[in-house]
């Protein structure tokens, strides 16, 4: 008889519920571990979860898989105030948007059976909690694994088999620095320039008679969890500025383009944009 | 027994397509005005219009209302070269981003039973061509109307009455010189900023891996017709120098907040977009 196979969810919000609802079929039993009882209640009444506990002892004992769905600051302090109550051989992964030195410090504070596998689902909504998860949102998004020196290969492997079954169309591997150098880039930056966008209406005027699609795409993520977001631009605030720096620079080509009525320097940055645009899917 | 009205749509690309599709109730012909042979076959054969010209001509002589679809410096141009062809009472609208003060000059060289009823759909996608045209662009979209001291009212009150027919949410009517400030926020701006972060991006790593939605949303308008945008930028140009310039004021005050680890005035940000966000619908 095959062993039963339990997941343990921590954070019973929008990702942990697109966990749960995507790994259904990989594991016999899935707990989910929340201090918000609504969230647990809702999930089990949905069948999202099995069941739902608010103190995490007996689910982790059990569990061969966890993931944990906190705020980045908070994925290393649930790993040490909780590591004697991880089953033997468990897995551990997360789904922060920044690594920083977290797997080197959370590394060294597990026993040598339990491995922490760094993961960031490469997708979100502007909407928040258990409620508005589901198998969508990460159908056809990317997958990131951020290795670290003292990780099982079985368990990497594990967990970008896993990825694949969630629905997910790529997963790669890259170092945590790597990681967070890249995604400074194509996420926080872009929550910057969101935000910086709609901050800069000077609201003379209803906007919303005047927009089209671009401004409604531009500014969606401007809609933002805060607390989330601080922490996400704090921990990784070196590279986020030198990519505002950088960002700004591009922008200032066109400016002076538009100074010097230099339409050619214009269109050359316009058929720069649309050739690299063509390559994203 | 009811008169016969004649539409004729000059410049049969995207845009010129979305308006023959939405109209083709409103009118008992509908001509096709092109430069491109293959434009105006196609539109024939797939029954978008009822006949294609290169020559305007003899459409322009039988028609009540006249669809300018050109790039924003042809639209003077066109009615200029063709302004005794017009049929008496004749109302001409257009479909230009930027208006300038296109409206004052072409209102002086018209016959004072000609009418030009400068408007603006916002509308558009990445795409080009007759091809891609489709009722959906226009459906839920806002619809400009830029009046000038000299238009007939009745006229006015037509042009607003097909933009309902059409598929448009909202209509507002506006100056040509407010019109072209708030587009520069709503519209120019928004495409410059696309367009500078995908030229800002360092192409160190394969940026196609490491993207999420949010990258892909403000990123899509980077793929730019750029000799239409060049117009549109250029035609505009001091009211979107200040608007990106503001801009920038907007992402400082978020660099500022990493540089000085301020916590409080970056979520101050977060909040305000996410409240405003919320109006845009």
């Amino acid at each position: 008889m095959k062993q039963k196979k339990t997941l343990s969810i921590v954070g019973l919000g929008l990702i942990g519920g697109c966990y749960a609802k995507t790994l259904r079929d990989e594991f016999d039993v899935i707990y989910g571990i929340d201090v918000d009882e609504k969230a647990l209640s809702y999930a089990e009444s949905e069948g999202i979860i099995d069941r739902g506990f608010a103190d995490p002892k007996l689910p982790l004992s059990e569990s061969d898989l966890i993931v944990i769905c906190l705020y980045p600051n908070l994925v290393e302090k649930f790993i040490g105030e909780n590591r004697d109550d991880f089953k033997t051989n468990a897995v551990i992964t997360d789904a922060a948007g920044v690594k920083g030195d977290l797997l080197d410090r959370v590394m060294k504070k597990l026993p040598l059976d339990i491995d922490f596998i760094g993961a960031h689902p490469m997708a979100g909504r502007e909407v928040q909690g258990v409620w508005n998860s589901s198998e969508k949102i990460f159908h056809g998004a990317n997958f990131i694994i951020t290795p670290h020196p003292l990780n099982h290969a079985e368990n990497l492997d594990l967990v970008e088999k896993l990825a694949y079954k969630m629905g997910f169309k790529r997963v790669s591997r890259i170092t945590p620095e790597k990681h967070d150098e890249i995604i400074s880039f194509t996420s926080q930056l872009t929550h910057a320039i969101a935000v910086a966008l709609v901050n800069s209406d000077e609201k003379d005027f209803d906007t919303n008679v005047f927009v089209g699609d671009s401004y409604r795409d531009l500014t969606r993520i401007a809609m933002i969890n805060e607390d989330l977001w601080d922490k996400l631009f704090m921990g990784n605030k070196e590279n986020l500025i030198k990519k505002i720096e950088r960002f700004e620079e591009s922008l200032d080509i066109i400016k002076n383009s538009l100074k010097e009525g230099d339409s050619e320097s214009l269109k050359e940055e316009f058929r720069k944009s649309t050739m690299r645009r063509k390559e994203i899917s």
